[in-house]
């Protein structure tokens, strides 16, 4: 899958940023006989560039899980000039795209740029927000797709204590669903629980998240408003690193990825590089 | 189906504000082999009474085509004592009744009520809006399911010029599909086009719309919004009352039922006696 940051033999790299409605879809990779994000990418771009078989160097920031979805997600392209060239006239525009996709995928824009961009490792950071209804927030079946509803009054007060005793460097092997050869260390710099007028929004930034971690600390910060939890015992749990079965994962539905960080150009194949040493080995998707 | 106004054999009414998201039903009808709003109902019902073949006598205020949905939805059901007595000790309450349904349905209330009371024939209106992003409006896939994307900009000022030559009591024949035996004069009592920073919102409110109507009124608009269809030309249909190709019967999943008008208590047989003598022979549903 690794490729040199360098391209060769002519490629153009492409930055698209776009989002979509992860309920229908089995989560953003490509999957044998499974309804992807990416494996709907990839067909439309087959449309247009007449290959069927490539993955056109498809690299995305973030990895989404099942039912997740995405309102800022960036992947990059890497195309052939036979490629570019069987795209003809129309070439390769935001309308054309869009034109092969259902509205659960929205392309936002299409840009060229130097091969020092990697959607995935050029990444400095990863925003998401988990959206919640308690008893007191009105529940409207327009938004069941999109937040998780849980029974009684959440203390979210309480959650946005304990939030902080999760903000910073730290090993979170206790969120994690373990990797071989995966660091389970993250630099966790944001973490926020916020009572709307129809929901309770928790809102995570990071420079990446280990596989369930997300929905694994959302699952912890939940039994800390249902007072199952104290803002002790959490810290206790995140100390010792290691997974506990006092919170659930919750379910995916619930979170999206709001944004993708990117440092300035000049910096693009240096991040790329430290990334790619430190987390080669592993998945980052939540 | 029509029941008298009095109910006999000691039946109590109980009216029952929901809401559900159309997307995954063919229409809130109950139709053989196919997943409606009133099927899943009516399913749950059964469990709690014990019937599998009874429609509890249910009658609905908007019976919602394929696709539309509804915030603000209410419906009747008759339930003999025999079938109160069969629900046990847990009774008749909204978490039950909830606990057998999917997110999709969201019951907000059960309340005993006199017979005088009918769902769809004591209501003095309907609320409905229908929802479109056009160039100028962001395009959220988590959006997709609730409102109509339109290429290129409207004229949302021009749209609501338009409405106004639309309210009032009228004979709608030109927008609805025409059944048998059934009147199209409706009272128009609100339309109005409103841009949002996220969509345009078309609002409508009358004592009903007849089948079709409000998607076709919609469609209207749209037509005049993009400058292919005049406000005189729509007034001139209007006139005519007779059916045109001029515009299209816009999808039905922009379309969202908002609320339903009822008169003081007093006033809800006489108003059921009134629109059951008008409507007896048709369908209100849009």
């Amino acid at each position: 899958m690794s490729k040199p940051a360098g391209l060769t033999g002519g490629f153009s790299r492409f930055r698209v940023d776009f989002a979509y409605d992860g309920t229908d879809f089995a989560g953003f990779s490509k999957q044998p006989s499974l309804r992807t994000v990416q494996g709907e990418l990839l067909r439309a771009l087959s449309v247009i560039f007449g290959e069927d078989q490539s993955d056109f160097g498809m690299r995305v920031a973030g990895r989404t899980d099942a039912g997740v979805h995405a309102l800022g997600q960036v992947c990059h392209v890497d195309l052939s000039p036979e490629q570019l060239k069987r795209a003809g006239r129309s070439g390769f525009t935001v309308s054309r795209l869009q034109s092969l996709l259902t509205p659960e995928i929205v392309i936002y824009s299409i840009d060229q740029v130097s091969p020092d961009f990697d959607a995935r490792f050029s990444a400095t950071g990863r925003a998401y927000r988990y959206l919640i209804a308690d008893d007191l927030s009105p529940k409207s079946p327009l938004s069941s797709r999109y937040e998780l509803w849980v029974a009684g009054e959440l203390d979210a007060e309480l959650m946005n204590q304990a939030a902080k005793a999760l903000v910073g460097l730290h090993d979170f092997g206790a969120f994690c669903k373990p990797r071989a050869g995966a660091t389970t260390i993250r630099n966790l710099k944001t973490l926020k629980v916020t009572r709307f007028e129809d929901n309770i929004e928790v809102y995570l930034e990071a420079d990446a998240f280990c596989h369930n971690q997300v929905r694994s600390m959302v699952g912890a910060l939940i039994a800390i408003g249902q007072k199952k939890l104290s803002v002790n015992e959490l810290s206790q749990i995140l100390k010792t690193a290691k997974r506990v079965s006092k919170f659930k994962v919750v379910a995916p539905h619930g979170l999206t990825l709001t944004s993708v960080d990117y440092p300035e150009p000049e910096l693009w194949a240096a991040q790329a590089e430290k990334a790619r040493n430190l987390r080669s080995s592993e998945e980052i998707s939540v």
